[in-house]
């Protein structure tokens, strides 16, 4: 302002004073409505924040810019005093934070429903294992993540925990679909299709670590299978390598009883106590399935800080048992829900997860208050964050946490009437009824419209590839036929 | 012809010849394209039809004939035979029996989601008793079965067996709805909204069979509660009503431990020995849970040909066990499924029933081949349709039975790829799916647009309604709120 006013003639004075009394009125009116511009502002919703306080805002209105949420308030107040580059109105729908999927093999969905209802060893055996080693492939990988990343964001997935081959595909088709991933690269004792021995894996695993360490949305992972597929050699250098890099650690354990037994013949000891003796839990290991197991092994999960992945749907249909969730709970356990992959379970829809957990144990417990809706929600979301050591930065919606947001429609026939927000999200909505989904205060889907895939095409290429698949089951299935 | 030719004059001989002509030429087209004006035809989808030997038409075509179907063959067969008023492109989609839900209270779905996740006996005694001794009205009953009717054709359901009270608004709304319905008018051996006495009741479900008996959608039934909520006189006169008219009887048989507990203190027998014993079991009788039974009881239902309904989502939600549904169907007992009422389970979606069913047997029976997918679709459908004593008229797709048909979509990026479509509708399948609904040859819901009902207008009277309910319940926990 001074360098104006030095620099002008009389003659220019009434143009100078009407540009001063101009600017101060500017001024004035921003004190009046001091307005900061936000990439997005969702307002009128019934926002459910999973906080510490299970904190509902009815309605309520959230902020977000750039890729953090900065603002969750009554909409009156974020009115006051944000401005939207966008703004979603969300009458009618539940705002809520994204759901996180601890536990599933993505590219799996290419064998959805290939062969069900067997009984375990005919189905990996006759089908998973024959459709694995014939047709796991990049580009398997590749088009089968596109058509998970797809399913999922249409579902409210906005985090996904993921163990499979060719994990470089799931990352990058991840990257491209917008969608946040703690993604492993498999380490596995028998020759699978993207390595030949452990050691190439562990290789493989560490050229995926940093190909993605640096990246916003991706965390890679090392993902030892199990304990009965791996010797003790690999499961310490998955370990290694896993705190070489300060990246989680994925495996599943305690699914079946067989592993049990294959374990106490080995070790004479459980799976859990087997791999605490070679220091593998820490809390960024996390636990899928955990269906037998002992309270000494609750106990050293808990003391370790390790996570754990429970899977109902999957565990049920392939009738490994109930994992003890309500005790993991009390113990103080950080548990968080996944799905399985597409091949157990058929779908990633993180509202049937929910609302299987709270049917499960409810029957398992004789127990009609057993996993309340609010505890099946607390697991799919700020349970799953923090079961993956991410509690500071996801899973709730609070001020400074990542803006991964879902906007639920709960205006259907089968929500009607809505008495209590938290019981419909787990007993009477689907992945369908998700309008939009944010991850990373990137809006990946809007009103049903996936924006960062072309769906028809992901079906498509799908599609195409199920056919090479079938025929390639198929002559499994003859060649191991009796003769 | 002879009549004519012997009335000719010679004169007339010319004209007489040109309409033999005439006749031959058109018995002449007729021969070249012999098309059988039909009302419906649905074409090129994959028709699952649910007869004796679970044919698949893949892909398949339906001609459906005012109420009836009148054939099931290839689209070229269809093709080649009828012309239909109406065609239905059905590519991508499946064509099915229409779902058959054996047991429901459809008005509850007035307090969906009001009170959950608690204790059997707080959740009847300071919820739903209160709530229905407050509300429970010809109104009530209307606006609910109008909500439900309306979820129902949009999820599928052709048919539904229901047990309430003003069983009359229930029978008018389905008849307006063009649904399906065996309907129950309740008798209860305590006083109720409609009735205060089981004398007064049982004088109401007369009133109701006499309006209902001719309806071509409605089976009146008689639908005595419990065996532990009326007394044997009671029963005695139930039973006596439905035979008189030669209608069905619908009670709720053996759900909780707590009710054998009663049985056998009150009669040193279980529930199902002490309705044999007093002769109340038949082949249009039906019992709906049966969760808690003995050999003994399984082998009284199947001598006596009565149905069973089986309700996995309620017995799971509010811990009441698991049925023995295997041991049943191997025992050749009539099976179907159903939902319960919406306080319970809490939406009226088959096809999540068929998952729940699939799903809870393999887990229960440690066994993953248990209930495979064709056995829940077949509770769903014909085995619904044998245990309600109708296999003969509905409940799969086989000329001469009654047009109950839906359409399915197969096109989500759940759904895809499509290797099996029996898994896809029992595991990755939801209501929501569904496209068109046909009952009695009607078309109720085509492309998700509900025909019979106005949806906007259902879903507002049912909002405005659960106030009411709402005001009334908190006022109830209020009272019995510890001082």
């Amino acid at each position: 302002m001074r360098v104006i006013i030095r620099s002008v003639r009389r003659s220019t004075l009434p143009l100078v004073l009407a540009i001063v009394v101009s600017l101060a009125c500017t001024a004035s009116l921003v004190a009046q409505s001091p307005l900061q511009p936000v990439s997005i502002v969702i307002t009128g919703g019934i926002v459910v924040t999973m906080d510490a306080n299970y904190q509902v805002l009815w309605p309520g209105a959230v902020a977000i810019d750039a890729r953090k949420i900065v603002a969750v308030d009554t909409p009156e107040n974020i009115a006051r005093r944000y401005r939207g580059a966008q703004v979603i109105q969300a009458g009618g729908h539940v705002v809520m934070p994204g759901l996180i999927n601890t536990h599933t093999h993505a590219a799996m969905v290419m064998y959805r429903g290939l062969a069900d209802d067997l009984a375990l060893m005919d189905w990996l055996q006759k089908y998973i294992f024959p459709a694995e080693a014939k047709t796991v492939s990049p580009e398997l990988v590749r088009v089968g993540t596109r058509l998970a990343a797809l399913e999922m964001i249409e579902s409210g997935t906005t985090l996904f925990t993921d163990m499979y081959y060719f994990e470089e595909e799931v990352g990058r088709v991840a990257r491209a679909a917008g969608l946040r991933g703690v993604l492993g690269e498999t380490v596995i004792g028998f020759p699978v299709a993207d390595a030949k021995t452990p050691a190439e894996a562990l290789a493989r695993a560490e050229r995926f670590i940093q190909e993605f360490k640096n990246d916003p949305l991706i965390i890679p992972a090392v993902a030892p299978h199990a304990m009965y597929t791996n010797d003790t050699a690999t499961l310490t250098a998955a370990r290694d390598l896993a705190r070489k890099y300060g990246v989680p650690l994925l495996t599943h354990v305690a699914e079946t009883q067989d592993e049990i037994t294959t374990s106490h013949d080995k070790y004479r000891m459980s799976p859990v106590a087997y791999l605490e003796s070679i220091g593998f839990w820490g809390p960024t290991t996390l636990a899928a399935h955990f269906v037998h197991v002992s309270d000494e092994d609750l106990a050293i999960l808990r003391k370790r800080g390790a996570g754990l992945s429970h899977n109902p749907e999957s565990n049920m249909k392939l009738a490994s048992g109930a994992a003890p969730v309500s005790k993991a709970l009390k113990a103080g356990i950080n548990v968080g829900l996944g799905t399985d992959g597409a091949a157990s379970n058929n779908d990633l829809d993180m509202f049937e997860a929910m609302r299987q957990a709270a049917f499960l144990h409810k029957l398992i417990e004789s127990d009609p208050t057993a996993v309340p809706a609010r505890t099946a929600l607390e697991m799919a979301t700020i349970g799953g964050a923090r079961a993956l050591g991410m509690a500071d930065r996801i899973g709730s919606l609070e001020p400074g946490k990542l803006a991964d947001v879902i906007v639920v429609s709960m205006q259907s026939a089968r929500q009607t009437p809505l008495y209590n927000p938290m019981s419909h999200l787990v007993y009477v909505t689907r992945g369908d009824d998700v309008r939009t989904t944010i991850v990373n205060g990137r809006i990946l889907m809007r009103n049903r419209r996936v924006l960062t895939l072309n769906a028809p095409a992901v079906i498509a290429d799908a599609v195409a590839l199920a056919r090479k698949v079938k025929a390639a089951v198929e002559t499994a299935a003859q060649s191991s036929a009796p003769r």
